[in-house]
């Protein structure tokens, strides 16, 4: 197991490579951007996708040649299991609107041990603002300590979710989500799940919900959010896995209870 | 009618009192994000909603004592018709965003002659940057000029638009506008009218649709979105009133006779 004072090295060089990562991606604005389609037309991958994912890795193997690492376009280990330390990494969360918007986007970084999130950094390149937890140590937005998260009611709720999920689609029936966005105040849609999960943690949305993410889109968030005392399961209220994709609902501890009880359980 | 020079000196005054209008927000917000803890979060918006629209009044009748004021929290006139110089003033649009997350709002200011959009300002408050059009002379996000709108399919459309309007609602049956969110490459839902509309005349949303909102929130929008050779609607397709609440289908110009032609007429 890696000592404290490890932990805290590990995350000066994590911080150190996601802003640097970051400076290279607005360096690549007035560039020629590259754009592919993965499986389907609406999932688009980018040059600079690759090249931070690259240069992450580049860093993490020379520096830390004992971690494994998960990342997105698959330049990192085939990682099996969640022995030792792993970095789960998206080069840029919200890919689409790297593409169609040059902003709302991040890059996001979870350093976990035996399946233990240690450090959480989610990095808002355009804004140059960073999201950062270390486990226990509580969680912070650039400079400022972030507070817990307090109680809100549906009634009050802003909550992250897009319209996919409460129309036909393949993951959800359409009915089961359709109540809660009517009932909660407002909805909002971002389209980067680690920044929606960011802003979880930061109290600007009560909750975020979504039917299909990948480790890298909240490997994160999770660690950021388990700072200022919120709770991150899968649309079951189970615990998500590391190695799979997953649902994921992202709130604050009472409204994902009540959520739970007046809106899911028994529904799905 | 008023002069080009004139037109010259009232942009710069306008730019000048948004920019200080923002500022005092971002002052005033910071004192109260420090008292916030357990005072009435809809207290603190009123108060800000109603200082800001003061502030604007205040100068604008200082400075132009013929001009008339159309404004969201009713400090203004009484505007009957558009004869003359009407500034058209949201001083918070999006005050969800400001009491939940204090960021995603805007100060709106659009300002018509006889019914025609001479000037269109609005200020993304936090991010310090402002959007803003003069008629016939383009627009421009802060100093970089907005090139004309292209051409984009409606599959690879990314919309602004919140799942209010896919599901049940007073406005528009759901039926309608669910085919056009499936088809788009994505939705997004940000909760400020004016900054989504400003998001489509720079290219980050090929379209923004909403079954309801004032000429506050639209007035500065429409004046930027032409200046880029957008469209905007209602949602029948008809032009947009600037004195009652109105549906706002903002787009580029294919996208929106597409969109128009396959997916509404005839299905409201």
């Amino acid at each position: 197991m890696i000592g404290k004072s490890d932990w805290s090295m590990i995350d000066t060089y994590a911080k150190s490579w996601i802003k640097e990562a970051g400076s290279r991606i607005r360096d690549s604005f007035n560039k020629k951007l590259l754009i592919k389609t993965k499986s389907n037309k609406d999932d688009l991958v980018t040059n600079m996708d690759h090249e931070t994912e690259q240069f992450l890795i580049s860093k993490i193997t020379e520096t830390f040649p004992n971690h494994q690492i998960l990342g997105e376009e698959g330049f990192g280990d085939e990682v099996k299991a969640l022995d030792g330390v792993v970095w789960i990494i998206d080069p840029i969360d919200g890919t689409m609107n790297f593409v169609h918007q040059q902003r709302n986007f991040a890059i996001s970084i979870g350093i976990y041990e035996d399946g233990v999130g240690q450090i959480g950094l989610i990095y808002d390149v355009v804004n140059d603002e960073l999201y950062h937890a270390k486990k226990g140590q509580g969680a912070f937005f650039n400079d400022t300590a972030l507070p817990a998260l307090s109680d809100v009611s549906v009634d009050e709720a802003v909550i992250g979710i897009n319209a996919t999920w409460v129309l036909e689609n393949k993951r959800i029936d359409s009915s089961v989500l359709t109540p809660l966005v009517k009932q909660v105040r407002g909805t909002r849609s971002y389209g980067s799940a680690a920044l929606e999960m960011a802003y979880v943690a930061a109290g600007r949305l009560d909750a975020y919900i979504t039917m299909r993410l990948a480790p890298w889109d909240f490997a994160a968030g999770m660690i950021l959010i388990a700072e200022v005392g919120g709770v991150v399961t899968n649309i079951k209220g189970q615990p998500v896995g590391l190695l799979n994709e997953s649902s994921v609902f992202a709130s604050n501890g009472n409204l994902h209870k009540e959520v739970m009880k007046n809106y899911i359980e028994g529904f799905i």
